[in-house]
């Protein structure tokens, strides 16, 4: 694990030198760690944003990655410090949500652990910014090699926040719109695993906004006629419903948060 | 080879997660590489600002680096992927004009591949992110030391987009205006090198916009007077036409594809 | 020394291809330098801005790391290009005062070097781009390892600009104002150092705008009702003055060079 990748996802923009102390504190930890910018662009305080976006790049690195998020607007409340350790790597940063969606999408078993141990952290841990004092020290830590179970006791779980859940029924799915990009196209937080584990096969019904519609789950925009709906399995691996040379949020009605339901037809 | 650089030049901005996916891509084929953004903030569909910035950047890195540049309005179309192979290193891209400048100056024998060997893209290729499933996992193979001739069949050529085209006379020369500054000085497409084939000296008539003016290759602005015209080789290389301590874009009504000649005195 | 860490500070923005070339010119001459970014989106010749912005990242990075701050609006005059070697590393710029509020937080002994062979500079030097052609390469071959004394002879001492300047008198201290916050809080150029030269304990008389206010050093914001002043040591280490839940620059009539007195009570 001498070269292992800590990637970074924060809030923090790119004039002040926060991002630079966090990445400080790991090389004084761990020198030859590769350090990945995901972005620092994340809208202030938008955990929901985070996390979609941590879910999108995170199931493309090596195995072993180490993932740190810091969207973090309860910093210095007692939301908990968590790593979750997952079989493709582990996810770092508050138990409020952001961590959710990326660490879900990792196959297998999942522990979770409160990071409490403070010789694990920077001598001196801020009200402010844990980023730096706490998280950035743990993924360095993970990146020696440390066992995760040194940094605190496993707790049961990390937070489910609405925008990560997707309720699954005998026959049907329900989920959340998390994002709606420039183009219109709804992306939700329903995954390809969740479609497979439903057996859809190529048609479903998909509920959004009051309306139902029969969609098949085509492969390209451009296999629809102009100004038809469809939904697909987008480049990230998430359900996408657009409209051919349309604009599917407009047609639907629906925004961030609105549900969505799939059933067998 | 081990830690060959890797440059990166694109249109993604740097608030969504393409970058990281790039870099995650090559990460996973060759875990040492050295990556550097170039920037990630070129003007969408921008492939002549791609160009020149490229082309300013990649001689000043060493030799055997890889530059991986992706403005590509025509991906999903027929448009070739591409490997540059110079003696100064790699150029990875799509065949649309964006690597050409920036590969034509480097010195010596040039070949060009298409890139069509499956076994050395990402496992499933979209068809909207060749930058991750396609050039960014090239970049990598070539950072591990893979012959260029293993991707695809050598071609002719690649394309010559008219910003590229310094078409060179006995006695003259041809090129373009591609890109104004902030001051309005005037960057050509010409370069030190080509001047050097014209065997101009320190003398030259320059043709921009209609005008003709007797221009010498001064060294610096202030070697003329307050709001003459003058000739230099900027700091990157390309003949640059600027007025002291004036607007040389306003003075010679000049944009963005203008066609500039240099003839001998 | 083969992993040294390089950081960047500069005012060049990320969408031209200025920092690419930096780091171009640094793997040229030390290919496994760790090269950090701290910001590039410095105000325009903002010095006062960039030297705060380092101060504050400089004490997290490990000893022996190599600080290079190009903001230069002397570019091309006579102001010197330095080294600054300090026992927690080196700080690389032009003397405009740039590296001072950085180099003066570092423990120990301090040597300034001015930087004139050219021997350890690119082969050509532009007039107008010393980032790449002095400050890179230098930082570069410190990372190799070469003796500050083989790049120009050692001289007194570096530019002390008002804005790093803290008068130390028996008992009082004088500071100024170097950064207001979103919020309003006051950072000053006072160090937790300097109060602790001047053992004021836990409370102390501070003058600010011509107001003379009783001022604790509590440890946070919450620690004083609503709309009470606080001084605090801020988590970057500099004597802040706030207002719990207001905005201190606003009641304390304060900007940035604003002059800050701190007495003994």
């Amino acid at each position: 694990m001498a070269c292992a990748v800590i990637t970074l996802t924060t809030d923090f923009g790119s004039v002040d030198s926060y991002v630079a102390e966090m990445k400080a504190a790991i090389l004084g930890i761990c020198a030859n760690a590769t350090i990945i910018d995901v972005t620092h662009q994340i809208e202030k305080f938008n955990v929901r944003m985070a996390a979609y976006v941590l879910a999108c790049a995170a199931p493309y690195f090596p195995d072993g990655s180490i993932h740190v998020a810091v969207v973090d607007p309860g910093v210095g409340t007692k939301r908990m410090p968590i790593i979750v350790q997952t079989e493709k790597g582990f996810f770092v940063g508050p138990d409020n949500g952001v961590l959710t969606m990326a660490a879900s999408r990792a196959e297998g078993e999942r522990h979770v652990y409160e990071i409490t141990n403070k010789e694990l952290m920077l001598p001196n841990v801020s009200k402010t910014f844990h980023g730096r004092d706490i998280f950035a020290p743990t993924a360095a830590h993970l990146a020696k090699g440390t066992s995760p179970s040194r940094f605190g006791r496993e707790v049961g779980g990390m937070i489910s926040p609405g925008f990560a859940r997707v309720i699954k029924r005998k026959d049907s799915l329900e989920g959340q719109i998390v994002h709606v990009d420039d183009f219109g196209n709804i992306i939700t937080n329903v995954t390809e695993k969740d479609l497979e584990a439903l057996k859809i096969g190529n048609e479903a019904l998909v509920e959004v906004g009051g309306a139902t519609l029969l969609l098949r789950l085509e492969k390209a925009y451009s296999d629809v006629e102009k100004q038809q709906p469809l939904a697909i399995i987008g480049s990230h691996g998430f359900l996408e419903i657009s409209v051919n040379q349309g604009n599917a949020a407009r047609v639907f009605k629906a925004r961030v948060g609105t549900k969505v339901a799939v059933y067998l037809k």
